[in-house]
């Protein structure tokens, strides 16, 4: 199941693996995935771990890091049987695979919910992307279209009737949802080029990683809710509940786009793309001086920093 | 409450940490330890973090690696309270501390039982110690007393009735199964000075993981039942069970002594001790042509290899 890795002188199955790395900078992240909290009762193991490997290569994405190695860990009922910790490992490699990351090791257990645990490791493409680098002034961009993933949740969990959104629509927001895209590329771009000041994944909602990044960078973060980026599938789902679109992007969550700040002289460039992005990149905002984190709309100005999900799944 | 640590350039709080390593090999663990299968429910935080890393630690131990950096991932019912983590990672600090590894990361979620998941590195000491480097004519050797968790499992189940056994007895049988002593100076040693061919953690009972060790380097293990070290604390608590204590030590796992082979040159090296093992070392066996592993006593031979737990938490 497992690929050749020259980089690996001892895979699993020894009391530990054995890597052979070059000196230099590492970043380091770990995600806890539990039943019921991070995801639905029932989900198939190996979209399970794909979704897993895809919150910490997120993580890694936002550092400017390229993915090398990970660990994974598997709790679960044992009467889900031998197969099913295998094909949460199959789920996360086919996720692993393309970013050349290599499964170097991991744990079993019992457990009375399935619990997945990975740890990832990589290598800063340039000077790594801190929370902390902003400044008063920069910009704020958000990557592709934040908010499917709420709608894809409620879809997930039946709250639609069937057939109430397109079918292509439905697909969308249940892909983003179920399998989200990291966005690797567009975060080495990032960190090689200089072009970000600060950077954050979008975990827990626009308003909630937004207040972070202006937290750890010493500023405000204002948002312009006429310019977060909309789906035409989010819309049809939103519209559908009798809700506004924007607010799921504010306070949904989940959906691993790269928020990030950059001076007003890399917005041509941002905008412009890259040749492997594969997804665009939008101008929300703005740091100023203060602190906090608002969203400027036709009803004026409010605040945003604690709309989103907290650690222990509940609203913060 | 973490310490400074100049290898850390961005340590927690971050997307990922970042860390300046220098080139060479890097030895990786990692453990999951559920609340009802890996220990009881109620467990004191503080002593959970203890183990959590004590179990890693022992890993990189059974590599000859000196552990350097590590992530701690805790699930939790969010009605313990927000303190119930942070007592898990003090507990966990003060274990790894005095080997000197910084904690660099982890991650909270709400789970419906006790998770803690930790993700350990660290440098071998010379060339890393596997499993597989065992030859035909080693002699086997194990640390300290194994058998002693097993009592403490017991008693802190509740089986024993109070007053069974002699105070500093009980106290050195509970500490051995909530507080285990990782081998860490031991395996450093095995690894530098290159005396062991081939070594393993005693993590699921002599018995199968002399049978993983001897698989590894295709070789059958022969333990001989009257040179396994039992301590008197577990002879008081086997016999007040009226059962035999070598019993407990094959099958009964959760010990983190280190299991290893070595060629018959090494004995009085290995028995004479290091300044630092703070732990006796004793031949209790060889590796001889053949597979699987044995147990030789005064009713003649038996097999062992599937003496001791799964990773599931039963019985293999």
């Amino acid at each position: 199941m497992l690929p050749e890795d020259e980089r690996v002188a001892v895979g699993p199955g020894d009391d530990a693996a054995v890597l052979r790395l070059t000196g230099g900078e590492l970043a380091v992240t770990t995600d806890m995935m539990v039943e019921g909290v991070d995801f639905f009762p029932g989900e198939d193991p190996r979209r399970l771990g794909r979704r897993a490997l895809a919150v910490n290569l997120s993580d890694l994405a936002a550092m400017g890091a390229h993915p090398e190695f990970f660990l994974l860990s598997i709790g679960f009922p044992p009467e889900k049987g031998d197969d099913f910790p295998l094909e949460v490992a199959r789920g996360a490699l086919t996720r692993a695979r393309p970013f050349g990351a290599s499964l170097v090791g991991g744990d079993l257990s019992g457990a009375p919910a399935i619990v997945v645990s990975v740890a990832l490791w990589g290598r800063p493409s340039g000077r790594p992307l801190l929370r902390s680098g902003g400044r008063e002034g920069d910009f704020l961009f958000v990557s592709g279209w934040p908010g499917r993933a709420e709608a894809g949740r409620r879809l997930a969990a039946g709250s639609f009737p069937a057939g109430a959104l397109a079918i292509e629509h439905e697909r969308e927001l249940l892909a983003a949802y179920h399998d989200p895209e990291p966005r690797v590329a567009l975060g080495l771009a990032l960190a090689r080029e200089g072009l970000a000041s600060a950077a954050i994944d979008v975990s827990d909602g626009v308003g909630l990683d937004a207040g972070r990044l202006a937290r750890a960078s010493g500023a405000k973060a204002v948002i312009e809710l006429g310019e977060i980026p909309i789906s035409p599938a989010l819309a049809e789902a939103a519209r559908g509940k009798g809700e506004d679109p924007v607010e799921w992007a504010l306070s949904g969550g989940d959906d691993y786009e790269l928020l990030f700040s950059a001076p007003p002289s890399a917005l041509a460039r941002l905008t412009a793309g890259g040749p492997d992005w594969n997804v665009p990149v939008t101008r929300i905002g703005r740091l100023e001086p203060g602190a906090g984190a608002v969203a400027i709309g036709p009803s004026g100005e409010r605040d945003i920093a604690a709309s989103g999900w907290n650690h222990l799944g509940r609203r913060a």
